[in-house]
């Protein structure tokens, strides 16, 4: 690919930065997993580099995180990933489109057509580079038909009913696979669109493809899923798998992801001069026993300077625990929402902080 | 660094992959977040690159898990990140040795030689390269009773009584900061060895240093945690700050950690022909509903082969949602252990599940 991060080491070796995880995944699954019962199911999360001119939401370096299930063919085995493409975006409170094709319609219309140039066709429509599209097929001299056909299929979009619009332009293709797909996924209340325009940019796909767009906050660079099913396999010198998988672009779904972690209580312990291994041993065990978020003083500050830096991280709960307090097995907790104050044993505070 | 793994990128710039984590993240505070409340307390877990020979628990590319408190020079702060590593590491069940030092102690030994040979000379300590710091020290001539100083001062090893024999070594040193140091630790229960003769590879530590060794299963290359205190703003265009932190080998960790993930209960779906979508439904009532691993026939198996995968991946309960249940609304839930079989509806079966 012309957007690998390549070089040379310092052994004049030459080095590419991995651009995506798939590949990867299948040379672990070649070299490692090849005996172990089928399917296999695997998931990754890991960084990947493109030299490319960095713009919003496309960096040099970016995160996948995908899932490939390998060792089935079956429309069922897609319908497993999409619907947990599905899951997944929605558990994240995305507001998204899920778009599903077969790159194998556009194929089996380019089946006459050489390979290499049937791939250029499939990279043009991919881009959806309309111009450069139409002005190949004049280059090869693709008979108006075919032109007609390809135009015709890249515009089925919609309901399952562009299947039987799909079924009138290649009827001797076999759209059962389709099909049995959208059955189950009807049956998951999967909400999606076919379309039958998808041919993503990559030679390894084989069958059902899919796509997933944001619907707001991402301008141009809108797709966060992309994913289908491929062969992969035997680049790496395995024997030959169906496989079927997904990634999803963690960079743009963090730009857009609503979901905020939950709130924890912060609590601020006090520490007083001389007294701060107290402090700290009283931090330990809330920190061990809640999961509030405990802050103990490490600057060395004085009294008037640790509560007003509490104020400042807008803490829920300040300890204190001077001399007094200490000598009576007891601390004191200030509630700095309501501004009540109260004698606790630490045990009941951890007991508070719990419920 | 000799070991940094650098190259020229295709427009002919010098890049090199991250050997470390620390100075990525004060580069993140100088440029974002000067100007934040301090202490600042960042955490990090990523993968970073060295240029030189693989071997076992140290490879060309490897993962650290680090923290970094910023703000603080306190003994205080350098207890919090040394008891937060050994929570960590205890809570991962590992059988470690926690080493702490003060590279302040070798440095004030040293404060009448150049800062060129100094380095040098703490490098080689670092490396427990004796003869080349006997060779080196002899090169540079140093005076024999800097020699004497040195060697006692790296084999002092044990409790905080080696403190007092350091004091003889360096009567005018502070020795406050590691004294408050070994009291908060003290009272928190934190297991320790003082080890005086820490000087770790690199020049920006200032103060307390420490390091975590793995007492099995690693070899030579068994040191599992790193720290201490450090300034490095500066070298980012930055205002000079303390600062304190540690960073977690986490593939030599990964390597002897023997915490196993909590085993949930698998769940087999078994579909029949036709009734696929079934299936997947139930297995998707399941899995929203309950924790357990569910899995549902991806392979267009026949029943015998499903249930025979059932016994193979060992699960704990098969689901049978044949037509016959399906009409009354059941499914039949075999137990995989006690044979025990029961005809149960998917309610029923999502709350023994999560019982």
């Amino acid at each position: 690919m012309e957007e690998t991060y390549s070089f040379e080491d310092k052994s004049g070796r030459k080095i590419s930065l991995r651009p995506e995880l798939t590949a990867p995944a299948m040379r672990f699954y070649v070299e490692s997993l090849q005996m172990e019962t089928k399917p296999l199911k695997l998931y990754y999360f890991g960084n990947c580099f493109r030299y490319d001119r960095p713009q919003k939401g496309r960096y040099r370096e970016f995160w996948q995180f995908g899932v490939e299930l390998i060792g089935s063919s079956s429309p069922l085995a897609d319908a497993e990933v999409i619907s947990l493409a599905y899951s997944i975006m929605n558990a994240l409170d995305l507001d998204f489109e899920l778009h599903i094709g077969h790159v194998g319609l556009l194929r089996h219309l380019l089946k006459e057509i050489e390979e290499d140039k049937a791939s250029k066709i499939m990279r043009l429509i991919d881009k959806k580079d309309e111009k450069g599209l139409e002005d190949y097929l004049n280059e090869i001299g693709a008979p108006s038909d075919l032109r007609d056909n390809i135009r015709a299929m890249i515009d089925l979009t919609g309901s399952r009913d562009v299947l039987e619009d799909a079924k009138r332009i290649i009827p001797d293709f076999d759209f059962s696979h389709l099909e049995t797909l959208c059955d189950v996924l009807d049956a998951l209340s999967v909400e999606y669109t076919l379309n039958l325009g998808i041919a993503r940019g990559l030679d390894y796909y084989t069958g059902v493809v899919f796509e997933a767009y944001a619907k707001h906050g991402l301008g141009a660079q809108k797709q966060i899923c992309g994913g289908g099913s491929y062969r992969l396999a035997h680049l790496f010198g395995g024997e030959d798998v169906p496989a079927t998988g997904f990634a999803l672009g963690f960079d743009r779904i963090a730009e857009i992801c609503k979901i905020k972690p939950q709130r924890k209580k912060t609590v601020v312990i006090v520490s007083f001069s001389g007294l701060e291994s107290e402090a700290f041993r009283i931090a330990d065990q809330i920190r061990k026993n809640t999961d509030a978020h405990v802050v103990v003083d490490v600057m060395g500050r004085n009294i008037k300077r640790q509560l007003s830096y509490a104020n400042d991280i807008k803490a829920d709960l300040v300890v204190i625990a001077g001399k007094k307090e200490l000598e009576e097995g007891k601390i004191t907790v200030k509630d700095m929402v309501t501004g009540e104050q109260k004698m606790l044993s630490i045990h009941e505070l951890i007991d508070e902080l719990d419920s």
